[in-house]
């Protein structure tokens, strides 16, 4: 369903030719039918950015997009100026198809870095989706398998608001790192939204969603999140329930991002609370969701709550301010450190379930956050010394 | 031979029963015999410090100590003020032997966070090891031996000045991190230094050395690093050389640890230059060599530059001013990337060799800076699983 959900969008999503697996999907199409043509995109910070998000960052600058096209197989990261020529081109193909100015069509790229696109491929490619274009559930979901690599599994979601639609996807699994987490994103409504409205409302729901994701600390070059405004519900949304709507959709995209990283076996959900600002409390979540050594401990079911602690140890005063002897470590319920001393017994915490709650008070104010991540298991280094990314 | 190198110094190691590994030698004794006491000591940061880190810290505030107490087997750390009395205890138990203050006994602990010692295993090995003190090479390495934990060699250094001898030995293999990397490390000298003399030496040493390894990105609560100062051989060092020969006993032990990484198959020396301050080259050096993704591809023999810029990509221009377009890096002497773009080929890259090294010239200025880490491989994975430290 996806990206198809919410009325005035179609989509496609076919094998072209670009990744190495023969016969995979590998580009996806996303066209906005308007009426409106609103858009607005959050990308990666990463300096060394991928020429597609150079390309799409300056097309969507005017907060209108007719089209997404999205290719798994290749990065065109850190390809120089032939690599921009690539983004402009993919652009231009689907622009002539829609009778429309290259500006009006974002691209994005997912792969490895360091590599130009079988351009030929990729153009007649866009060809190609065109004809296959659609706004059945299939077509969206033909595009949600197009963007993935090493997912195992499309990420898509679909709400419904007060007469309008919000539909999505996600690819993402490894490269998922604090800050934007590295993913490539489309999100639909047919909601009747201003691109100030849509900006608005992106940027603060990417910010309490993919933000607070970390797979492996790994920044990408080419994270791009767009959501596509069709305005075809005819509804001006309350934006309140709008904004919540979204960052609910952006969450729960999130959330299979992290169920579905690389190698997992488990995903971990580490709030922190009693902190003195939300930003302390994300702090303090971040060191403890990117320690290597306690994400192997969860991978062999062990509830190490000195992992916990000597992460959190890291995060200067100056950040958080917090007593070391105050601080009070949960895992699954079972309180296990109790004023920076051992509290109640490691051996009742179970760790069957996929899920793990880490849960520290800082016991120091009222602000909390919560970061999530996986476990590092030995499909994570399998996948990771094997696949070029 | 390692701690007993210089003269004045006595040391033992045995097994003492407070590791679960029967047999093992887990209570090292490092004794010095004067004329002079001096001393110096730097210990980790981490806010959730154990208590031989609290104890130690206060004792060699004056700049004298007249013996060292180490256990592996369990660090003493996050088991509140019962667990500072069990660091009080032992240091009481060598000053008695020693006829001194217990204020004059520095201890140190390593293994399993958030546990007693066993105690009275702790006071007997403690009187044992005092019956066992020798100032032999044999000596000196059964100690290197007591230290270890999922350390699978001793570590040491023999240094000569002129005139007078360094000495060192050091345990350390994960929970290894930026800043202080974790370890215990006591480095003893025969050379006639003031406290003074050697707390600036050896904080000199350590910035350019232990501060620089990176096995994976997680800080200890019980980093401990001791000069010991006997004055034995009467020479008063030129400082200028003996603060190169200690930074060179410093520098030879942290490659030790990182040799000895837990599970890992290549030593990684990430170089940066063409930063605009030393300050800038380190950060650089920091977010590549903390990077899993680029790390499980070194342990794939892959040449993978892209995870190098990726990760280059994630310090702010505020951090570290550079024009990705200008960048290159060296992969075993190969250019893979050359101005933000492919270089030669990868496939000329060579990575049979345990090291290897990786250059990035940001080429925006002349400073230059190392940061020594490990690659990320399954034998990581299940140690990390397994072992409860």
């Amino acid at each position: 369903m996806s990206v198809t959900y919410a009325q005035g969008f179609e989509a496609a999503g076919i094998p072209a030719g670009i990744s190495v697996h023969q016969g995979k999907k590998d580009l996806a199409l996303v066209v906005n039918r308007g009426p409106l043509h609103h858009a607005a995109g959050v990308f990666t910070s990463n300096r060394f950015c991928a020429a597609p998000v150079q390309w799409s960052r300056k097309v969507i600058s005017d907060g209108s997009l007719q089209a997404v096209v999205i290719n798994s197989g290749g990065a065109n990261a850190c390809t120089g100026e032939a690599g921009y020529r690539q983004s402009e081109q993919t652009a231009s193909a689907a622009a002539a198809q829609l009778g429309a100015e290259p500006a009006e069509v974002a691209v994005a790229s997912t792969g490895l870095i360091g590599e130009l696109l079988p351009i030929d491929h990729v153009l007649q490619g866009v060809d190609h989706a065109f004809a296959q274009l659609a706004d059945t559930p299939q077509a969206g979901e033909d595009a949600s398998y197009a963007i993935m690599t090493t997912d195992t599994k499309p990420k898509t979601v679909t709400l419904d608001g007060s007469g309008y639609h919000i539909g999505g996807m996600v690819k993402g699994s490894g490269m998922i790192a604090p800050q934007l987490a590295t993913m490539i994103c489309v999100i639909t409504t047919d909601a009747a939204l201003s691109s100030e409205q849509a900006d608005e409302a992106l940027r603060q729901a990417t910010g309490t969603s993919f933000d607070r994701i970390d797979v492996d600390g790994c920044m990408s070059t080419n994270d791009t999140v767009l959501l596509l405004v069709s305005g075809a519900s005819g509804v001006e949304p309350d934006m309140e329930e709008f904004s919540a709507l979204l960052s609910q959709a952006c969450a729960s995209l999130a959330r299979q991002i992290v169920g579905d990283g690389e190698g997992s076996s488990h995903d971990i959900n580490v709030t922190v609370k009693g902190a003195t600002s939300e930003q302390a409390a994300l702090s303090c979540a971040r060191a403890i969701a990117g320690a290597n050594l306690l994400k192997c401990a969860i991978a062999g079911n062990d509830p190490n709550w000195g992992r916990v602690v000597s992460s959190l140890g890291t995060v200067p005063q100056s950040v958080a301010p917090y007593d070391p002897n105050n601080v009070t470590v949960n895992i699954n319920g079972v309180m296990v450190c109790d004023g920076g001393k051992p509290g109640q017994s490691r051996s009742l915490v179970t760790m069957e379930e996929r899920e793990v709650d880490i849960t520290v008070d800082l016991h120091e104010g009222n602000a909390q956050g919560t970061i999530w991540t996986d476990d590092l298991t030995h499909d994570y280094v399998q996948i990771n010394s094997e696949y070029e990314s």
